[in-house]
């Protein structure tokens, strides 16, 4: 009776670690998108932005390719100029796969809400390329669609 | 001036093996795409499959997530039917991001030109995660717009 008591204690142990707790780099990166979307919903774009390495060599693929940090930031800036433009944003299905130390591929959804008169609602899927850089964990290819 | 000789021989060393060859890796990934581009030219869909890594967790993200290397197939079978639906496709702008060893993004675009009784042209921008296998390099997360 007593073995039995350890070994269902031992398989809730082990149910649990599995089931419940991701990883410490999951849990960075997760921690990076849920900034990304509280910078975003209060109207601050370069908090939004420090989601992403600033390097030249940061890409952000749309319709088109947006080479380099800044340039990227001057894009959000432009096709989102006032907070009512930004509406509220919000991702869900997020995945997280870790792929060898330094990086990681997060697929996941997006969503924006706003009025009409800013634009409407909008949304749709993206794939972030994450490395780990000496500031954190970093988006350095964002594919949006 | 035998100094100069040898140091301009050199210099020309240096600057074609930084200018023309590309890392075996990176000839590795190119000549999937290659093989992959042929396949689909000559309406074998098998055989522009086997690009794929033939897993369960296989990804290709489109409008929606879809899971698993047969669903994939079994998408592009039912879009592209016919050789005529298939049209002639084409890669360009392959950029390819060695990773870590194991791992490489490719951003390319692609376009298929088809007669418009067949759907018509089409095209977009991609970005391939591979991943180096048993079998090769081989996609495991294609997000396709």
């Amino acid at each position: 009776m007593r073995n039995f008591a350890i070994t269902a204690l031992l398989s809730l142990a082990v149910m649990f670690s599995i089931g419940a707790q991701p990883s410490a780099t999951e849990l960075a990166i997760r921690t990076v998108l849920e900034s990304q979307q509280a910078a975003w919903n209060r109207g601050d774009i370069a908090a939004f932005m420090s989601g992403y390495d600033a390097s030249e060599s940061t890409l952000f693929v749309g319709a088109t390719i947006t080479r380099g940090y800044q340039r990227v930031l001057d894009n959000y800036r432009r096709r989102y100029p006032t907070k009512q433009k930004m509406g509220q944003l919000a991702f869900s299905g997020l995945e997280v796969h870790l792929l060898e130390a330094q990086h990681a591929l997060v697929i996941g959804k997006w969503r924006l809400d706003r009025p009409a008169d800013a634009g409407g609602d909008a949304g749709g899927i993206f794939t972030l390329l994450f490395k780990k850089t000496t500031a954190g964990w970093k988006i350095i290819v964002d594919h949006t669609s």
